[in-house]
């Protein structure tokens, strides 16, 4: 019983890394779609919605389940928890990229605004905070789950930047305003990602340490 | 003991719907801020914010004791992880609150660019789907849960329209931009709000049938 209550719970880091490594892909194809004008890659983002959805129900399933049979404590408990509290962040992570990928396909349909820097450097960095956060899970890297959290203030500052860029494109010369609403709504969801990978980040603290330091940024 | 266990979930209950309360109150105090021009309702949105943020850390904790010490099954265990998935929904209405107590702050520093007649609206419903959704917990109402789930609708084409007639505003008259693009991201934080609500309204439904709607329209 204790023995498969362990390879159980193997099983579900596995099913989480897997889930994980789906939504990273999605945000990944998305701005590169947007920023390479390769329309075809959103197919592949659209086509992973599904299966991406499917694999948080299954997942949440196991947890519940692990839950009820097992009655597990402390350590066991707080791994459980922190992962339906990811398979949520993951899921919402796709549906970012499904935004994403949404406003790229009306982007697509008018000539570009301009090389795009600042939102390929913000994906990148969410994308890594995500990585990351995952890896911190595995690991139970606290120092590494820290770091993420950290890591949030960059993405926001980079969205305050194409904020303040687009605006001037849009002031100067008004025919830019539906391309540059629809970056900038790009780079909201980019922020959100990085919200999320956060939110895992914090999740994991909790996991290692058994204390919630979210809102509490002294204790980082 | 099994008494105290009981006991325990009620205060549970009562915590929770303090919780949601004092999140419906933001949203309802920043969009009012917003639409009668009353600066100095942001500030209770913005004094409310940490109280939120510590109930959201001591009813989670509460979950964790009473899923460490009382090991429960069925129905009391979906209970308590139901629980604990909407404090991070209410928890996050109240950043949502925030971000448009933000929106308002900058808004409020220039000349009203319309009367506001559809952000008013959707705060309306967003607020009336949270409030909903938590009755439909507390009274385990699976019909109320997913009325709720299918009012997302009206919020989303809302926020559509808001959108398509800001951008009319913009490419009108460039002068009115930044004041457009802050009422079009004050539209999305509400969209946003009705969202969580509708996360609510889905682990209702799953804490009562014991079965998973998210992502299964044809269920619903």
């Amino acid at each position: 019983m204790e023995r498969h209550f362990h390879e159980e719970l193997q099983r579900l880091k596995q099913d989480l890394l897997y889930m994980a490594s789906l939504a990273e892909a999605m945000v990944d194809q998305s701005v590169k779609a947007l920023k390479e004008r390769e329309e075809k890659l959103l197919q592949e983002v659209f086509q992973k919605e599904e299966k991406l959805n499917r694999l948080q129900i299954e997942i949440d399933d196991q947890c519940f389940k692990l839950l009820a049979l097992h009655q597990p404590m402390a350590t066991d408990l707080r791994f459980i928890i922190a992962t339906m509290k990811i398979t949520s962040d993951l899921e919402r992570i796709g549906d970012l990229a499904i935004n994403i990928a949404q406003n790229t396909t009306t982007l697509l349909k008018h000539p570009s605004l301009k090389p795009l820097i600042d939102i390929p450097r913000m994906a990148e960095i969410a994308q890594r905070m995500l990585r990351d956060s995952l890896d911190a899970f595995v690991n139970r890297d606290v120092d590494l789950a820290r770091d993420v959290v950290l890591r949030d203030d960059e993405v926001d500052a980079l969205k305050d930047q194409v904020f303040r860029e687009l605006l001037t494109y849009m002031i100067s010369d008004p025919t830019t305003i539906p391309r540059a609403l629809e970056l900038i709504l790009v780079s909201r969801h980019l922020e959100r990602v990085g919200d999320h990978a956060t939110n895992i980040g914090e999740d994991v603290i909790y996991m290692v340490l058994g204390k919630d330091i979210r809102h509490r940024a002294e204790m980082i």
